[in-house]
């Protein structure tokens, strides 16, 4: 449904056509300093029209708070927060109406609903991540306060222009081939490294220079053509404490591979080395323990992505998004009408080419939205047990050994 | 946590040296009828011991029902069924519990709890998805029954063995190729006939017997070597009703994404063309919409992979699963101890060399759970809409016209 | 927290001096005519200033629909509303903010959130009940359309003054004596025709014309001594299908108690005979079947307030609720500050001497609110099961018989 | 349905015949001493035929642990825990099998499920509480440990015989008379040193001698006329923290409400002075702060019952419950058959003549999981707040001031 999340809780509202789209964020830690400007810098990036490589439609997404704070300072009550639409009216009945857009959700939502929105797919439309870019932007907020923690996304795809991570392994058919590593050396100095400003030092969002100019260019291709282009987002989490994740069935990559199925457009999700990693032997894709500087440990390779068993162990955390090529294309297509009627659709107006650009603030949310869950869920576990006296009688194999 | 759905609601328990494995399933239709032998089917279907491709350890795994039903028939009431361990000792002490095993939940468990298991990374233990296929058993069972859906998985690929899908798509570096299709023509008639006797036929249980023989060449090697190797499964479910699936967070893939990474070892989940899809353009990629025989809409192609905008379109809906080669291997692995000093580890005893084979019936319990608890979501909207008068005054492009 | 329900869901927001308070509600069926006037007459019943017994701080309280309908009917998808603050102001500082108020929630709030609004407790202000009104009254819009439920509260008690009903039962000391019964007939008369219409009629709310002008007076003197005063209101639920309730832990009666205790001021709940009921043997109490008129089963008394077993059996519900003396008075109260000095407090501006006429909407709200999402529940079971084939093997006491 | 909680959660499952009943406790923290025995002497407390004012049936209830636990330490994972069902034979058809007992759960469950149980209501059984009392014996071992927290309930009255409590308000008509305390003093210090072993100490769980054996003479003289009697038990909760409750709608009271409706059997819930206090004027009722002695505030009374605005305020909470009479009687009562057949049904065997004494662990248990979940709830944002930077530019109004 429209919520998401245990302790830290986020309700969304809102279609296209509606007076508003927003949010509730229920359980937000009280007594965190908070503007609107420290949302609206999200909001900013999610929005339409900041190129000409996405929808020239420019709305002003203002966020208006409405509860849940007093003297910038948030209460631990509900944040109510809404962004108007800018045009309220419902659409008007035209010729395309009678048709279903091919692989959108005018059809679903008709078949699950029995009534659709006027303006097609309903909640469907891109306008409802307003809500989980402005929720996120809260939940990132504080976990950079209180944790230091970093959340960046990239697009690590455009169509067939990948980062150089995607040439690191030869796609070759030979079955005894177990020499590919699963990430490129590169590719892993960029997840230790890289920053907003990395990313929208780009239009495209991807932060590697050479691999930008030509996703740019292939990206236009497909806006000349009338067509779209699909790709992928990455995105990287810093400093997590170890711990998050709660098996069996909420475990930290499980909830983040809900999260970011349930972004419009996305097809796939993968952590760590993810399809990748399945080609690969055990004894190279492990990660070996090794000691830190600090006396704690860490591993040397991360092909788990920061999870292990579910749960976070410290080293970061990072995984890939795969977005379909939006199907909105204004480029005449052969289909049937809702009622059976063959024809053919364009779809008139102008419309993003291609997302990932824009989808790289939505992820970020999405990824803040289940740290801060998670992170609520352990910490009330970790109290809970530091105020029991500690047990002498245990096996050594059950508790932590101190440090050599 | 340990608990999974909305109206049908999981809950397992269970470690690896603990009394008993199980779950109770709340919210099972009243008046189904079921037996323990329903779901023992599944039950040996994930057991180990199965061939030589998997580990030796022999356990019975026989399904104990202990609540829910009388003369065989399903009260509506929460059904409780446990396995009995085989061998309940708690784990010896020995000179390898002073590792933390590699990208195993050793120590990502004794972080989280502060405390973990003798025998390891507990409720990681594959052990648990006892529960998980059990539950899913009577899912599916009743999913069969009334509505005839079939749930049928399985292995698509073993290391770099692929079925021939794989093959479909050249990994040209070209940006500028839009030729390739995203699923081969022999991947779309395997998605649409394969049976669970076609997967069982081979050890494996991968349905195409050319490659299956490759696979099990390939697992045999890892064996061998001391060494695992990862694989992915791949899951069609027929015959689903349109309307599945609760925007905006608990979309269907969403949930299914949530509900496969929650196995432990998976690393990855992609729906429809997955990632394959976001290297095509929109004009090739949309899935044009036809008029079926039977008078109502289908679509020609099925990149969607059987659902847009989150909510089943009543295509096939078929996903992919990626599993990283198995931690546990038996050759020596540099790595440090849990006080931080460095050493080597061998695992004793002997470890299924692949997950995939057993991996398939996992799969399929964790579909059941997701389909069914939509499903019952779903009907509770359409009942309730249902006493409703007729609305006559709506804008035609907010209903459903007439068939022509 | 601040969600209720769970395929019905209502999730509020907003303090006394904020933006605005409001609600989103999700899971409201699709294609239900819904305009703003629907839920107006409900908010207008739960505004101060409606007369002398109320607080004359004169709010408009004009609800303003955010989403989830077009054309003045409901999509299916989160229906937000939102009412003004007029004063949004935070709350100036005052002599009387050096004192937590007694028996208000200044200190418990600051207590829990180590922040607390200027204005004192929060989201316990009786302002916050404005989203659940709006909400149970789309809830009960819908059940009236579809089922022809009614839902009615009044108020029972004012300080010492009860309808008759309270007079019933002699509360003697003597323990032998069983010939009480826990329900006049004069009561049960009112359960069964009483309308909203009766209760608005007099401004106390009470239907019964002698026992209303007696509570007014007792208002007015509680009024003019600067003091408060409690009371009762009763609720009965008309036209409930039977099978309501989900037993074991979200019982009928556990959810309406769970809702009625969560609106501010309450103190109690009881269903059907309540505490009354607990004097009475078994023999008087048990409510014996009998056929009704077209054949099904009915009850002949109602001592159980139309549930057994946590199910509702198609007799009317009727329930009470205890609201406590306001805890706001303007006399002068000995009591300590903050930072514990003992001193005086007398609250400033005018409160409400007696809440329960203006908490009979909230009363209805929060029934609506229970009904809806259990039926919704109930509805989904008895899809799921009219898709099995009938269980012709059954033993005769486990099935209805088929009426003689 | 069949799980309570939201950390610590607890799901249980069970019927008369079935082969056992029984429970799984998710999010125990870990590191907790636990053994069986802590968990059988509420099981204890619990069980029928503890002696001749109880059903004489005498069932073992041993209480085996299934998972959870290594070493007698709690690992943080779910505990799973059953007890096993002496007979488990399917009840056996007999005449009275054509009636639905009246005021029991057979009828509805009927209703709901379409099917029953061969015993009659199903999980409307008391033995459906086992599960209960287990869970809560772990959730009160741990707040003991953890917190000292203790919880004591007793029989506070059985028909008209009341603790002298019942006998301070005198229910006279005049509507004037402000004069009555909600409480008598004599009641206030039974709540502030009652124990358990207090309450043993008395067949009937009242720990008031002369009370105690007024009650026992009443239950015998309903045992003697083959009726049954009804009654209430107090609950009260010492050395809670402050803090605890989740405004809006899951309050401390309402989910206790919530708890304590859902015990089969219970008719009503009341906090504090309750229903009473509806009756006291404001000045009266309210609980003025004063300074402890260690320099924090309490109240000089506590009308509020420990809580205010839905959390609790470190003043001892304390409840009381309704209990009807058992509606399983062994003299005839005239009744419809299930097929509307008019005739006469005298329930076989024999009953609780009164629940009260036995029902005084299980209210113990639920109030036990409903203080547990809301502490880890709590525990959670304290935690999290308390990584926040100090804010030093808020109005002393919102903030804790330093204590004199």
């Amino acid at each position: 449904m429209s919520t998401f999340g245990t302790l830290f809780r986020v309700t969304t509202f809102g279609e296209s056509h509606c007076a508003s789209v927003g949010a509730i964020i229920d359980g937000c830690p009280p007594g965190l300093q908070l503007s609107a400007a420290d949302i609206q810098v999200q909001m900013n990036r999610r929005r339409p029209g900041q190129s000409n490589l996405t929808t020239p439609r420019n709305e002003k997404d203002a966020v208006l708070l409405q509860s849940g704070l007093e003297h910038g300072v948030t209460l631990g009550t509900p944040i109510a927060l809404l962004v108007r639409n800018e045009d309220q009216r419902p659409h008007d009945y035209s010729e395309t109406d009678l048709y279903p857009r091919p692989s959108h959700a005018d059809y679903t939502y008709l078949e699950k609903y029995g009534i659709k929105a006027s303006s097609g797919g309903g909640r469907s439309s891109a306008r409802e991540t307003v809500g989980r870019v402005a929720a996120g932007a809260i939940a990132e907020h504080y976990l950079k306060i209180a944790y230091g923690i970093e959340i960046v996304a990239f697009v690590s795809s455009v169509g067939k222009v990948h980062l150089p991570m995607a040439a690191a392994v030869p796609a070759t058919a030979e079955d005894d081939d177990d020499a590919a590593e699963p990430m490129s050396e590169e590719f892993r100095s960029l997840l230790a490294g890289v920053s907003r400003a990395d990313v929208d030092a780009h239009l495209t969002r991807c932060p590697h220079p050479e691999t930008a100019a030509r996703m740019e260019k292939r990206i236009i291709r497909a806006k000349d053509a009338l067509d779209s282009i699909g790709g992928t987002v990455t995105c990287v989490l810093r400093n997590l404490p170890s711990g998050l994740g709660e098996p069996v069935f909420d475990k930290f990559e499980a909830k983040l591979a809900h999260a970011m199925l349930s972004i419009p457009a996305t097809k796939g999700f993968e952590i760590g080395s993810g399809f990748r990693g399945t080609e690969v032997p055990g004894s190279r894709h492990n990660d070996a323990f090794v000691r830190r500087a600090d006396g704690s440990l860490g591993t040397q390779t991360n092909w788990s992505g920061g999870v292990q068993g579910g749960i976070t162990n410290r080293e970061d955390v990072y995984f890939r998004v795969a977005f379909k090529p939006p199907a909105t294309i204004s480029q005449a297509q052969a289909t049937a009408q809702y009622d059976g009627t063959q024809g053919s659709l364009a779809a008139r107006g102008r419309h993003d080419p291609c997302v990932v650009p824009r989808a790289v603030p939505i992820v970020e949310a999405m990824a803040a939205l289940v740290v801060m869950d998670l992170l609520l869920i352990q910490n009330s576990r970790q109290a809970a047990a530091g105020r029991l006296p500690p047990i002498t009688t245990l096996p050594a194999t059950m508790v932590m050994p101190p440090r050599v």
